[in-house]
């Protein structure tokens, strides 16, 4: 059902300063960069990929307050991995799926997601400690 | 440099609970599992995929004992993600470009990880909080 890491969320501080950490030092390139008021958040995503076929990314996640998920967790636990995302052929079958399965899912149905994707969440509580979020990309 | 997300680490408390989780709730499938003592950890490796070309995995660490990193990690925060770690083609070649930005390197030199890769981590304090690993996979 999951069809590879979409991507790995990161939360930090400074969106600015973390983008141009992952440029300078790991080479990586924004190919994304949006504010997402649903989220709280303000993001950008940076390629890593070999081909397109196996696009991955690293999302850096700044929170637009600290009344935000984001900002409760940079508060809690400090600046570092916030959640992975899997993607997904079919989000609606996936939630389905899972949902089925007993794990409790923090999105019943798909929100919007970076770069036009639709995504839902799933609780950690139910996945080992993970924050956990499905990935079905735009115009797959 | 970096050229793909290679896995994510994620720390449980009971490796085959949390390997029947993964199997059964979400379809992955075990491609490895060993005992690494110079990390302390037994592990399961579970490929998340489309292709091979774009081969990811979950990789599930159980520490062999509360005086490892894996087990000082699951005492401070719990169960949940570990580190991530990155595909490079070449991680010796890596290591010095990384190094030279002035990120410290918990490995100056590439040691065995899983499946027979060469793997090294970089220091947490300088990369915004990320556990952050370099993978050169065997066979590459």
């Amino acid at each position: 059902m999951l069809k590879r890491i979409d991507h790995v969320g990161i939360a930090c501080r400074d969106l600015s300063a973390a983008v141009a950490f992952y440029t300078s030092t790991f080479g990586l390139t924004v190919v994304s960069t949006e504010t997402n008021e649903e989220q709280g958040v303000k993001e950008a995503m940076l390629v890593v990929a070999d081909a397109p076929a196996g696009m991955s990314y690293v999302q850096l996640l700044e929170p637009l307050g600290p009344d935000t998920p984001v900002g409760r967790f940079l508060q809690r636990r400090g600046e570092g991995i916030h959640h992975v995302g899997y993607g997904v052929a079919d989000i609606e079958a996936a939630l389905a799926t899972i949902g089925a399965t007993g794990v409790r899912l923090l999105d019943s149905r798909p929100r919007h997601g970076s770069m036009g994707a639709s995504i839902a969440f799933l609780h950690p509580g139910d996945v080992g400690g993970v924050l956990t979020e499905l990935v079905e990309s735009a115009g797959r």
